[in-house]
């Protein structure tokens, strides 16, 4: 087929940015495409683009109806209506993890105060949607667990043990991330649209897919990698043998992230999946949320390529340093001007070592807010 | 102290044979005697024993007082009443795994049908006394599944796990052995002389200690490395995290036995000490029977140092031989009498035969009578 002229695209002039190409890819290509990969690996998004809408990339026509429809201005007010941001490789807050991935996202939308690289020290807590009640409890008492060890919780947002984990982690008084198989807008599951809410206030909500998108079997899959990358490891908490989230499990197998269970009566079919993962595999048996840090804890942010800081790295720090850190909070996290109020630093300079603290990993910015990393997890 | 004169104790003349030479020692000291391996394994029992009531032995006359007591006639006559015999080094059913241990029974006294060589593809179920209606339902799935298989289960008759094993594999029509930590006269549990009789019945009954010791904690202990070295791996199905069935699980890996633990819920403290082992071991997690031969057929009688057989072996045989190896029954094994019946040879022929088939793990022995090993266990 014929190419598209750009000029047919409303807000076209955006597709010379790599940011807003990448989220008109996001509308054009279903999760996992190779080709596409490929063409933005070697060539970018912006130039990937101008080649397919000279129809030189897919001749075959076959993103022809989506490019059609493609409004850029139109989505760029619905992301803005709705407070939700592209986030993109070479963004700050881009996961380290997704690059690690076969195919990674080619970017990823996000609401919530929570900065995404966050997860580059989270865990990922899954599992069934027709989970027994003793999955139920365990999955929330492991994120409320985690949470008030300062450990992110990552999961679907799915019924079931998902839906545990977040309000478990809620109730801990973290902040926790949601990554969904569908757009941001779309109500599904329509009862965990309050549950979403409430993570995003504090927390995140994610997801690959453009607003308006639906989920589907193939979509589910491809989101269970984002969640694996999303963490430096993976706890499943009920699964029945053929549960999706054991798929979450084999994506952190490969991406060398650490894999645990949770065992449960071997009379219980939901428990069959995990007992299958810690027979069959080197995942690793949890009972609780301090043997999960204990698990996770060997791997950490060793895991995704980042130096691991030393035993008691404060002491390490100049004297400016370590009055900054003294001042960032453990638990709720404190805005530039409460640091400031409470440091007397000017604010480049005190923008400079908190991204010092940060790279360290003594300090988490959480949207434009810090808080301290807490010393079991450094 | 000076020394004894053996002819001061009743029956001394039978102390010149190894096998009561033993008896005796085994009334004088405790088990996992040091002073007594090293003497009996440089000098043999008889020699040793004369080196004891010499005085020689342990000058400061540690075991005086048992010695005067000792009455050799009486002792046998007792053994013969109740139908115990007395299994040393040598004898045919003496299990190889006890030469494994660092401190090797110096005798053991055993009451039932099964030879205890059956023992070395046995499989040992322990766990606690104070089990949960989820652990004794397990104990007992195992037990008539491994008895249904073929596998003779091990245990220590105690209450709680221990129990419901033994009634599993009484219930899956096959032999099951205890090992107790008392002298097979004494009763205890009250509760359980039944269970006990049934056990003898087509299995066997099995202690270290002679006839009218009581159980102590340390014989308790020292009971265990004999469950271990009985059977080719150890299950643990429910221990609380100082549940004596973790320390069985301890002696197995000592003797390079497989150890393999059931789950359970997180929430059950019966359950915790499972998970510690499969947290924190190479411990296998088993759900049921057949998984828990998958573990073992993997070590199975390798461990104990006997050649696997080949896959189909019997089509190898002689014609005489496959003849034999025919009439022998699966289920209820067949007295001399009725395989010279079926198979028409003279018994010194049918003799070397049935050893042939034994030596080859085609045929167990149980008692004075054959039964084919199961396919599934060659």
């Amino acid at each position: 087929m014929s190419g598209f002229g750009a000029g047919s695209i409303p807000g076209a002039g955006a597709l010379a940015v790599d940011r807003w190409a990448r989220m008109a890819w996001s509308r054009i290509v279903e999760p996992e495409t190779v080709l596409v990969r490929d063409a933005i690996r070697d060539h970018g998004a912006v130039e990937s683009m101008q080649r397919l809408l000279g129809g030189s990339l897919a001749p075959d026509g076959r993103y022809d109806q989506r490019i059609t429809v493609l409004d850029i201005d139109q989505a760029r007010r619905a992301l803005d209506r709705l407070q939700v941001r592209v986030v993109v490789p070479g963004d700050d807050e881009w996961p380290l993890g997704f690059d690690q991935l076969d195919v990674p996202p080619i970017c990823v939308y996000a609401r919530g105060m929570c900065e995404l690289s966050v997860t580059e020290g989270s865990v990922a807590i899954v599992g069934s949607r027709a989970a027994t009640h003793y999955g139920l409890n365990v999955a929330a008492d492991l994120g409320e667990g985690l949470a008030h060890r300062g450990v992110t919780v990552v999961s679907g947002a799915a019924f079931g043990i998902d839906a545990a984990a977040h309000r478990g982690a809620l109730a801990g008084g973290g902040p926790t991330i949601a990554v969904l198989a569908r757009g941001l807008d779309r109500a599904y599951p329509q009862a965990h649209e309050g549950l979403l809410r409430e993570i995003a206030d504090d927390g995140a909500v994610v997801s690959e897919l453009p607003l308006g998108w639906a989920p589907y079997r193939q979509r589910f899959i491809a989101r269970n990698r984002l969640i694996a990358a999303m963490s430096v490891g993976t706890v499943v908490v009920e699964a029945g043998l053929r549960s999706g989230s054991l798929n979450t499990a084999k994506e952190a197998r490969k991406l060398v992230r650490h894999v645990a269970a949770v065992p449960g009566p071997v009379t219980s079919v939901q428990s069959a999946g995990c007992h299958k993962l810690l027979r069959e595999t080197d995942a690793t048996l949890v009972t609780d949320a301090a043997e999960v840090l204990d698990v996770m804890g060997r791997l950490s942010l060793d895991a995704v390529g980042l130096a691991r800081a030393p035993v008691t790295p404060e002491s390490d720090l100049d004297p400016v340093a370590r009055g900054v850190w003294s001042a960032v909070p453990v638990r709720t996290p404190a805005d530039l001007a409460k640091l400031q109020l409470l440091t007397a630093l000017d604010s480049t300079t005190l923008l400079s070592v908190l991204g010092r603290l940060t790279s360290l990993g003594l300090v988490v910015r959480v949207g434009e807010r810090w808080r301290k990393v807490p010393a079991s997890r450094q």
